[in-house]
């Protein structure tokens, strides 16, 4: 399968009969290309597999930034990006770069390069030199759940994350549990922040004690909810319940229990986050706050494609809300 | 943020002080332009962000296209095919598109337009047209675990399906099951067939007789596994085992027989498929055939950049290993 040979610009002007230049004005959608004159060389162009640039080959794509992919989470944001990606006829370029701060340095010359129609990142936040580097090439950008607390100017699609540990935190307090324990995501997201203070508000309002122990920071991965959870299962007082920030920290949680030969709900309610495809299929199911990860990613894709139109957009910034999906993972204490 | 206003070939080429025929050479990779020269003529035209196309462009992207994105088992073979494109400078555009047959007829057009180094396929094969297209093009393709049979010069990256089928099978009847039933894949897809024939040899080799009714065929879903092991666990002589084909299926007959007042493994022994990241996280920890969805990615995406380099391949189709993963949703019957 080698290469096929390329054709000059010239050679398809000339046989087109038309000037270079011509040729090169329609390659690069300019203008001041009569309407007819336009399609018949756009048609020589397409016959030798010679697209356009551009303006309008800029449209062809929007990039997809993680900054690590993981199953459960990444992909419902994956497709929702995709779907209205679809819908507006442009392809998906997937990278997964950096850590959940910013993108690695040389990720940026490949976006100029490719030139997409914008950039969505997920938690990742973006250096000041890259922001300067898109604005001024005019490619929009957006951030899904943004990690960090990005400047006001910055798209962003997040949830309602200090709602949603309020609720969390609420049902197991009106289940009747008062040793609740909360498991929030690494210290330096918002959304785990966010998450923690709203377990906060909910045991502060119900005048409940916090032991600052029971108050922790984990990965968001099963690892960190099995780790800190079997520490706060052996202590003489432990919780009767946990709120595990992510369901994936859940089944960690789970597991810990088990090993620790708990029962959940019955001696150990747990609670979780993000309502992962597979929540309804676990055993017990999983009581979790459903994140609308799917939705998120579309907002994201269509206020890049929005702001790519030079559309005025009126909020560059949204929460959607989350709300509690009562499952079979929580119960009163014994 | 507006389109940045186009700049022609004519322009970069006047600016540079070179005819517009040398810099379509410079644009398309020909080789007839000493090396000092192409150089500057390059650095010219990224400076007005002018990517060179032909051969040279087409190197840019690899195509992965899925019919369908299913979170946990999807995921793994992107990042496999992710991390091969990224450590060979590319970027990978994802579509999701068509039935497992093959991709929307409308796909065809966008590959050609966006030229990329190589398409990898998941599941579907592509319609004769099609692989007339993309030959005559130039564009190497691979299947990643072909769902039909695809012609024999079809490039190809499968499992070991029979293997795991008969491995899993072997398994139950090691711990002294003898009323083994198997839900396998969709009857469409070659991975299903394979898989449940490596359970009926499994059976037959150990001379235990097969009830018609046990073999099942599935939609690797959930939903799926639950509704076959509904029927399945109610007859009056039920069987003590199932080879759930997935492990979402096996994730759904959990949960049928926990609904039936069973528990796994005490009352029902279940393997899945797969091997997915949770696997491990579930209660009980599942057992199944581990299939090596990353390095399936990988393979294929590896096998894509070697013919488009023009190496000579000396294997088009393989078949990676698949080996039995023991936990704990398997034991002995009561």
């Amino acid at each position: 399968m080698a290469a096929r040979p390329g054709v000059t610009l010239a050679e398809i002007a000339a046989e087109a009969g038309v000037s270079i230049s011509t040729m090169s004005k329609v390659l690069n959608g300019r203008a001041d290309v009569a309407a007819s004159t336009r399609a018949r060389l756009e048609e020589h162009l397409n016959r030798h597999g010679y697209t356009r640039r551009g303006a309008a080959q800029r449209a062809e794509t929007i990039e997809l930034v993680f900054h690590e992919l993981e199953a459960t989470w990444s992909m419902e944001v994956i497709e929702g990006v995709e779907d209205v990606a679809q819908q507006a006829g442009l392809s998906v370029v997937l990278t997964v770069s950096g850590d959940r701060h910013s993108p690695a340095a040389d990720w940026i010359d490949g976006v100029l390069r490719r030139r997409p129609l914008g950039v969505v990142l997920v938690f990742s936040d973006l250096a000041t030199a890259h922001r300067a580097k898109l604005r001024s090439r005019g490619v929009p950008f957006a951030i899904v759940d943004p990690a960090g607390d990005p400047a006001p100017d910055v798209p962003s699609v997040g949830s309602a994350n200090w709602s949603g540990g309020l609720a969390a935190t609420r049902h197991l307090i009106e289940l009747g549990h008062r040793r609740i324990a909360a498991i929030t995501g690494p210290e330096d997201m918002m959304c785990s922040l966010a998450r923690v203070d709203g377990y906060r508000s909910a045991m502060n309002a119900a005048s409940l004690p916090i032991d600052p122990d029971w108050i922790r920071f984990g990965d968001f991965h099963p690892t960190g909810g099995e780790s800190h959870a079997r520490e706060l299962l052996t202590g003489p007082e432990r919780p009767t319940a946990i709120f595990a920030g992510s369901d994936l920290q859940a089944l960690g949680v789970i597991a810990a229990a088990t090993a620790h030969g708990l029962s959940v709900p019955r001696d150990l309610s747990v609670v979780g986050y993000d309502d992962i495809a597979l929540a309804r299929w676990l055993s017990p199911q999983l009581t979790t706050v459903h994140q609308p990860l799917r939705r998120m990613g579309e907002e994201a894709a269509r206020l890049i494609i929005r702001l790519a139109a030079g559309e005025s957009v009126d909020t560059l910034r949204m929460d959607l809300a989350t709300h509690l999906v009562v499952r079979g993972s929580t119960a009163p204490p014994a």
